[in-house]
């Protein structure tokens, strides 16, 4: 334990209970950031290849001056009559495919993907709802159940029913389980609402299947009267580098589409895109008004992120050199076997480590030692899968060939030194 | 309409959809702000007597200044170790009485409302809600099932039980109608999680009662193994004058308090403040992270508000200035009867318009024209309660008595050029 953090722990559990978790057995405790590197209070360079929130790099100057200026000059609401908003809506709009057409702001992920689910279920008039066995949608109440990754052992709602991730490394039953999934709701009378899938699987473990699964699923629930919805969160905004949003690995468009996260490089903005006349349906019905949501503020910093993102294509550095990485990581397997499978698209790579190649058993306590060892060498990552033994690289998207070096060499040495 | 705006009209409801709602028949488009004045972009200046979230006054520069500098520095979240949501969450839980000492964050009220809920139904096993008539407590999926004001006709669920509002004009039975409330829910089989209450009553019509009937129907609620949850996102820090916080008005102390609106003068910045032993059974049992809840900046800007609130002594200003304009108000209740109450504390006063003191019928239509009179009037106020014929007076708590006086005269204005 790092002795000069004890006092501020200590002061910090007093205050903000048992709910708040610290990454790392060594806290780490950044006090400055900039593009990919977070800063302790020693000036010690971390490389953050975690954060997916500071997109387009730690305290970017366009967004910092954005809100800046904006903050300095108006900050209401939508309410009022301001171009900010719809600007930005135009501008984003013109990312996605018709007829995604519509967007609606809020402040979180958590709160898109709760709009969303409450559109499906007003306009579908169904309430059953799928997601995937350790899937992660969020904190509201709604969304809790449908986050089973929270915690094991929470209730599942009886209108919620579990599927398999797209596994591509032990089995990937994801159509079939949606399949049957529909089936039984069907059987207990429970109309469908919504599908509601991360484009990445992130929590589930990071998988990209590519043969056409969401297309099929999203046709699977529709016929049955649900709605597909996108939880592009976490894959949005150029991430899997082959396209902006990770649904256009398929061939399907969904009904919905949620975002978050990177939306606005850290600024709390989020919202969901979709038809318009789904947004008409649900709001002809009842008031939608989020106090914060889509301020001037709030739409100059998304605005700020999406410019930056076209003006230095983050999106096209992200395919380069999330390939690059994955090449590096499949040279580091080849050396180790407790590297079972490298996955992943752009710069959200996940690396499942394993007991052996042939029991291919979930090395849990593996992937910690090796998250731990990484902070020890000033490089971020995180685990993530239901037994949590999948290594989660993530940088920010200005991650370069230079710091994916970096990262290959302290885990390399991280791999060597392990017991 | 205006005719410059009509062009952004046009593109806003093809971009944003039906659940955006403008206010006023002639939206008002403010390009600018300065504490208590909003610029439209002819440079004119609008008395704001509506903004609660703006609190210590529009663009206020330490609020302004604080954002730019963290955002330029680090903005990161929870999972790191950072002394800034520390600093805040102590400095915060000191405005409240024991045993309210630990603080959990989020980005809105409606996270920080459902939240509550969450830890409510957590902590008591419990399922059963009760809310006011005319209730809103925020966005979520939840949420929106306890917001009968969102719309008419919403499908109550079944765990939810409408309390009459504590109506200080009509007839105040809310003591009564929670105990049948509880009542009902025991007949029912549902036991009672919490009693969820907007400490100003404001969608309800304003009201501030002041026998001791918080403290009541708190006690009933807790003797049927429920929480009262104090909804204070509207209520608290300082707007109604006398106290920092709504519920202090009585003597009672709430299990759950939430925080929002004004908490970061328009950043999005929301908690909620509780016993820790609430927080600890809730956080033992699973995992709460918001993303952006509680990150540097949003500390900063948080405590940038509190800051203000106690070098300006703006809590004494409302205090006096709220008196002083329900002395006017009442002034002109003398000589217009179509004025039935003037009521409230501090800065939150609701004005209830009548047809005619014998029959008190709400004027709805006479309340949409002051509205919409005071904004040609370049007075922005609204109007609230289950048939919006209470005027909403809620203003920034800058406001002084030149400004109430500014808005006497042309509600008196307003009042005289009626039909």
């Amino acid at each position: 334990m790092n002795t000069e953090a004890t006092p501020l722990l200590a002061r910090r559990r007093q205050a903000l209970g048992a709910s708040y978790r610290l990454f790392y057995e060594e806290p780490f405790a950044p006090v400055r950031g900039e593009g990919v590197w977070l800063y302790d209070q020693h000036g010690t360079p971390h490389l953050d290849a975690y954060n997916n929130v500071a997109s387009i790099g730690h305290c970017h100057p366009a967004v910092v001056q954005a809100i800046a200026e904006q903050s300095a000059l108006l900050n209401t609401h939508t309410r009022y009559l301001h171009p900010s908003i719809v600007d930005y809506a135009e501008d984003l709009l013109s990312e996605f495919p018709q007829p995604l057409n519509n967007l609606t702001m809020t402040c979180t992920g958590s709160e898109a993907n709760d709009l969303a689910l409450r559109v499906a279920q007003c306009v579908t008039g169904g309430t059953g709802m799928l997601v995937t066995r350790w899937a992660y949608h969020g904190v509201s109440n709604l969304l809790a159940q449908l986050s089973p990754s929270l915690a094991t052992g929470l209730p599942t709602a009886s209108h919620v029913r579990l599927i398999d991730a797209p596994d591509t490394y032990r089995g990937n039953t994801f159509v079939e389980s949606v399949t049957a999934a529909l089936e039984d709701l069907r059987a207990h009378g429970i109309r469908p609402a919504a599908l509601l899938t991360d484009s990445i699987f992130s929590s589930d473990g990071v998988f990209t299947p590519s043969r056409g699964e969401l297309a099929q699923a999203a046709q699977r629930v529709r016929a049955a009267g649900g709605l597909y919805i996108a939880d592009e969160v976490q894959a949005g905004f150029g991430r899997t580098g082959a396209h902006r949003w990770g649904f256009q690995r398929d061939s399907v468009i969904p009904d919905l589409v949620t975002l978050g996260k990177p939306m606005g490089n850290g600024h709390p903005v989020a919202g969901v895109v979709g038809r318009a006349e789904l947004f008409d349906a649900f709001g002809h019905q009842q008031r939608y008004f989020n106090t914060y949501g889509g301020n001037p503020v709030s739409c100059k910093a998304a605005q700020a992120v999406l410019d930056v993102l076209r003006q230095e294509d983050l999106q096209a550095n992200a395919q380069r050199v999330g390939e690059y990485l994955r090449q590096g990581l499949h040279d580091l397997a080849a050396r180790h076997p407790a590297i079972g499978d490298v996955r992943g698209q752009g710069l959200f790579i996940g690396v499942e480590l394993i007991d052996s190649p042939a029991t291919r058993l979930p090395a849990t306590a593996l992937a910690s030692h090796v998250v731990n060892g990484m902070r020890r060498r000033q490089v971020l990552i995180s685990a993530t899968g239901p037994r949590s033994n999948v290594l989660k690289i993530r940088p920010p998207l200005v991650f370069t060939r230079e710091h994916a070096d970096l990262l290959l060499e302290q885990l390399s040495a991280t791999l060597a030194e392990l017991p």
